[in-house]
């Protein structure tokens, strides 16, 4: 087990030039930020959609998890730091257009702050607004409340 | 056959006044735009991500398939106008902060403008850029060139 740590490490290690030639052929926006989506990588669950900017890129392959960047907080947040729920990478794809990054992740428990696995748990059915999925965690209890 | 079409347009026909609330209750940015991340709805594959505006989504609903706004033409993109590559819509998901949609939808064909399947198809493997899926129809044929 700690022979495969390591090696998910390695292949995610890039040299400061490798990552340079990454980075610098992404685009960002006027705020310097690029959206990423968060996909469980096994079963296909698209988790949720946040921001990064070029730092949170660097410490999502450094740290082999996921790093977004809080507009709200204006910092970098390491996904699950607070409430533990954290999504380790297991691979970085981004589109054609260079403008979207599509994270493959392994999702420890839930991905919404609401306790849900997934954030997109609101759906049009029938003409009626309706609640798809379950809490399976209390918020209280994953931010320690 | 022609009466499961009809009853499709008639899940997505919303009342004025039910497209008001459904629209309100979305965070659209300083450009009148969402982000709309489009999911074949059975593989479960990340298809594409595009920005819709209020337009876009009243278009989507009254048609039943994705119409995006175009940053670049300024203008409605109902997706495959051109090519044919159109997506039906299965259904309209967004997620716990109101700011990003999930279609979940039925893709004819392949839904990047290169030909391939998906638009995510550059990864990060082994420290280099990899392209992960091939071309399955040539854009020449997709434009008519």
């Amino acid at each position: 087990m700690v022979v495969n740590k390591l090696m998910e490490f390695f292949v995610n290690e890039l040299s400061d030039q490798q990552f340079d030639a990454l980075a610098g052929g992404l685009t960002f926006d006027q705020n310097g930020l690029i959206p990423a989506i968060a996909q469980q990588y096994d079963t296909g669950e698209v988790l949720m959609m946040a921001w990064m900017n070029r730092d949170a890129l660097a410490a999502t392959l450094q740290e082999g998890r996921a790093v977004f960047w809080s507009r709200s907080r204006d910092a970098l947040w390491r996904k699950g730091e607070t409430s533990g729920q954290t999504q380790e990478l297991k691979e970085l794809r981004w589109d054609c257009d260079n403008d979207t990054i599509l994270l493959m992740v392994n999702q420890t428990g839930v991905a919404c702050h609401t306790g849900r696995r997934s954030c997109f748990f609101n759906a049009l059915r029938g003409g009626q607004i309706e609640t798809i999925s379950e809490i399976e965690i209390s918020p209280d209890k994953l931010y320690g409340k």
